[in-house]
């Protein structure tokens, strides 16, 4: 059977071993190329080939659940799952999405995007299963990663208390997140995957003797017949923390082995009780390249197979938002020490592996735990340390009750970087950055800035460690800069809560938020050759908003618009809405922003464009709305 | 020395058991007598008397710093570090907090109120002391429910990586948060209870090597002396998982004995690596009525101290919202067995210990682990039973991204009821319901909506469980309703996203939202009495907002005011403003709210006179600012 003639994954059934393996090599040799043309996660799907389909032969995905965590691993899952003809629109605009969706296929039980989440969804399937009285299989995937979350781990708890529902997780231990993983679990998790259970009793049995007083070196023959029996007892037992938090535990199991993994799922679906079978796999499996360097090739841009190296793009970047911001932010950790870093397993994605390689004293990174690299911030604050907490967009909302819990309410100076703000592109919904300005700006004592470029960015990295009255928050967005020049050091604060003037005009006062200014300066220049003369502000503060710079001239131009990227409920549009309305301005506001709606995966420009975010869509709008321009016919 | 002698807990050094003893007995006095007189936390505090002084006779608070989780136990603390002359003032306006406050305090190192932050906050505070250069102990107290909430775990995980880091991690296990914990890891916390190790070797060890095969029931002399070798081998160590997650574990100890407790914590103090000193204490310890019933005297309204029966108010109060809440839920749910009450350890307030009462298999207790709680009810969902997850406001902030990531982007069913929405009183800033509006209106696909009292909170229980096309969420205040007459069944769905008009007028719209309805006809009284006739809306749903009703009405009367309990950036008058630019009716716009500020703790009247928020003071202002009034001289 080829690989194309898989619609439905319960043609696995009956398959051998060895019809498995070759499904799997076909399922690789898809997935790698690709992953080389269009660019995604190449490393986690590598990594679970044989686990997916160990697992759905074991399975009836008609009526059983899998719910996998994070998602970006699931693409084996999607080309057996009827998305073969497709993949190879992944990640593109109407294609196969990055992650998982349930309006993609019926195949996918559960959405995913951000880690931790599998086993609190696939618990809820399982007791809606047996609240009904049936009987099907739920199975969660979760990572070794994911289960440093705090959300997972509240999970196990709640699973581990219920000894009479069937429910499987399965750990997906590669021994990384996207970087290597920090914490206990994962050090005990590879204890595990370094100590299968009969292995261990073999090596050290006769060393352990040794250290149990009163017996020493002496061995009689009754204490050799005592030792076998001893192999059950006086070994701490692999997973033993496991069994304690109430699940029965499998493994480790070689991940990349059909026939164990077969035999172990199948004793695992007999078992009544939450039971985790522990897996061993190896990130970017089959492909050597991406076996060797785990981190680079967790995902890629589009690469050359036989190199591995990335395509070059058809002309070079300027520099991203993340790398000017670590090297400032390294420049300055030089000269003070008490600036610390800190990342929620995202180094690479945020540059603070810079600050890692140059400074590794002033630099945390605390494994997928968002909450706790937020108050762990507050605590380092508390004792006069300046931290900088750098975590996407969408990640922070994971520490929403940190940030005003321990952060705000006690006005503790933590310095918040919201990278990938706005429209992130491919990664699509669960990544979008679009609520991080409605969400912070309710909070009191909280400062928000977001820079119009990257040599601005550089200014509020210094404003945000120089702010040591409260907490402050800079959000960017993902990708390049404009290329614009960059200062190496001699970087000023700039003055909380102040604009800036960047053009002039008496027809129409354009308000920009980050990454809008240089669109409202398009929006501007637009504009003027239709006649429409405009005052651009780039407000660089929606919170403090600069009300003395902008409400003058609210009033005396007549006409406003605002420009962010983010939800217009709540947003920057609205902060000025509320200020023109609670000083009496009555002027008429046109808010652009991205409106009440989820934001597919597609290119940021496809992305904006079907928002009507772009400069001409908004600058026509404009004359629309305000100068009585009649519409054109196609719009 | 007297209790009232001690301003400064370093007395406590070199005080002798007997009079620690003496100290403790105090303490409970002055405890029992204050909660009686002002309510308060009694439990709580009384179970860590002992706790207590034992740690703080081992540190130095001039240097070392304690981070107590919650903070509802820290009552014995605040009494011995300089609070004792004003502890009668407890809990009331500008009186001594019912949480820690760093602002109240130079000995509350870190503020609380929420559970599971304290691991975190101190590892930050010892992170901070090791960068640079210092030697202060640092000492994180948390409770073994708070030990479900995932943060804390994401900080064990963080902590257990850090080895030569001197962290002391207290577990104050008293076998409950509120209401009995839920879960594995309490269930392993009681098994340690349960077994101090050496008792479980002299009692298990020869049924343990009967076990052993090829041994049976034969002892020879050479065995028995293997046996007492045996004890460090062969026995599962108590408190293996927490040495398996990186921490030294010391324990159980008697958390009512004195002297044990100095000698663990000396021990403590003299090992490099986190620690965990496993607590056993008695909540309500030394009051045996609160012994003897944990859930009722958590918390208490002031109460007579012989018989501990809550003191008679004054005059009867109408039901709660929560238990309307939690009848209605009931009544509906025995007629659909698809409906599922979901709580995160809060049983007892959210009324939903009636539902357990009454139909315990359509009731689940996840612990104190909002994120859980979210994402099970999307998987429920999923399912297609009908998840009605019931958190307090303030609480909610911790499942921000399972909402958005797990339940918003799937339009998911979820029915999110939160209690405890808008000023709570005694509880202060960590608990008040402030900015639900604001951080869930951002959010795609979220029906919102407040009942005006508690007969409409019925219909809305009725309209959240029917309402089937995605989640929808409904916010209602603490404590008594306006004792308006209740349905006992039959009631009707609201229609989603249209409000009523309560009173008609010509002058000045009032739009009201959930608790504030009551609020705005009472100030259309207050105006009318001076000539101004008033339209008041109940908005009902703040999202979608009825703007084919709103909008008409204020083009034509031409004064809008909006009313919430909330805070106003980004809140329902937002949501008016809002709809009133983007239809570019250019009308005055006054929103009432809570404004960028934290509220302390205070009854809620008084909270809501300082805030401007009275009946009268809003009417006043609107005369000023619409009807020209001058101001009158006092204000």
């Amino acid at each position: 059977m080829h690989l194309s003639e898989i619609t439905h994954p319960n043609q696995l059934h009956g398959l051998s071993i060895h019809e498995l393996q070759e499904i799997a090599r076909q399922i690789r040799e898809k997935h790698l190329e690709t992953v080389a043309a269009t660019g995604g996660h190449l490393g986690p799907g590598l990594g679970v080939v044989e686990l997916t389909l160990a697992l759905y032969q074991t399975l009836d995905l008609d009526r059983d659940k899998v719910v996998w965590d994070v998602g970006h691993q699931a693409y084996p899952h999607k080309i057996i799952t009827g998305r073969y003809n497709n993949f190879h629109t992944l990640r593109q605009k109407n294609g196969v999405a990055g992650y998982l969706k349930r309006c993609e296929s019926k195949f996918d039980h559960f959405g995913a995007g951000h880690a931790s989440t599998s086993i609190s969804a696939a618990l809820g399937m399982a007791l809606a299963r047996d609240a009904r009285g049936e009987d099907f299989k739920v199975a969660a995937i979760i990572g070794d990663g994911a289960l440093t979350g705090g959300m997972a781990l509240e999970a196990i708890n709640h699973a581990g208390h219920m000894p009479h529902t069937k429910f499987l997780v399965i750990l997906n231990d590669n021994e990384m997140s996207i970087s290597p993983n920090v914490g206990a679990i994962p050090r005990y998790l590879n204890k595990m995957r370094l100590s299968p259970p009969v292995q261990f009793l073999k090596d050290n049995l006769r060393e352990q003797f040794k250290q149990i007083p009163f017996v020493g070196e002496t061995f009689t023959p009754e204490m050799e017949r005592l030792k076998e029996g001893m192999k059950r007892l006086a070994v701490p037992k692999v997973g033993a923390v496991i069994e304690e938090l109430g699940f029965t535990y499998l493994g480790p199991v070689d991940g990349h082995n059909l026939e164990e993994l077969i035999e172990t799922f199948k004793q695992a679906h007999s078992i009544i009780g939450p039971v985790m079978v522990h897996v061993s796999t190896t990130k970017g499996k089959g492909y050597a390249i991406a076996e060797k360097d785990q981190v680079g090739y967790h995902a890629q841009s589009p690469f050359n197979l036989a190199s591995g190296k990335a395509v070059p793009s058809s002309k070079p970047k300027p520099p991203s938002y993340s790398k000017v911001f670590a090297h400032t932010l390294v420049k300055l950790a030089e000269n003070n020490p008490k600036i610390l870093g800190i990342t929620a397993a995202m180094a690479t994605g945020t540059g603070l592996d810079k600050l890692q390689a140059k400074l590794p004293k002033q630099y945390i990174d605390v494994g997928i735990a968002e909450q706790h690299a937020v108050t762990l911030a507050a605590g380092l604050a508390c004792e006069g340390m300046r931290p900088v907490t750098v975590i996407y967009s969408t990640f922070l909302q994971r520490a929403y009750d940190q940030i005003i819990h321990d952060v705000c309410i006690q006005k503790l100076p933590v310095f918040f970087c919201l990278d990938r703000a706005g429209i992130v592109g491919a990664d699509g919904p669960t990544h979008q950055g679009m609520y991080d300005i409605a969400y912070l700006r309710c909070l009191p004592n909280m400062v928000m800035m977001a820079p119009k470029d990257e040599a601005e960015l550089q200014q509020m990295v210094v404003t945000g460690i120089n702010h040591t009255e409260g907490p402050i928050s800079m959000r960017y967005p993902r990708g390049s800069g404009y290329g614009v020049p960059l200062m190496e050091e001699g970087w000023e604060p700039l003055p909380i809560g102040k604009g800036e003037i960047l053009r002039s005009g008496d027809d129409l006062l354009l308000l920009g938020y980050g990454s809008m200014v240089y669109s409202a300066m398009q929006v501007a220049e637009i504009l003027s050759e239709h006649g429409i003369e405009s005052t651009v502000i780039n407000a660089r503060f929606v919170k403090p908003l600069d009300t003395e710079l902008i409400l003058p001239l609210a009033q005396r131009i007549g006409k406003v618009a605002t420009l962010e990227e983010g939800c217009v409920i709540g947003g920057f549009g609205s902060a000025v809405a509320e200020a023109l309305m609670d000083n009496n301005i009555l002027v008429p506001l046109k808010r652009f922003g991205v409106p009440d709606q989820l934001v597919d995966h597609a290119k940021p420009d496809e992305a904006k464009a079907d928002l009507g975010l772009t400069s001409s869509q908004i600058s026509e709008q404009i004359r629309e709305l305000f100068f009585s321009k009649q519409p054109s016919p196609v719009s």
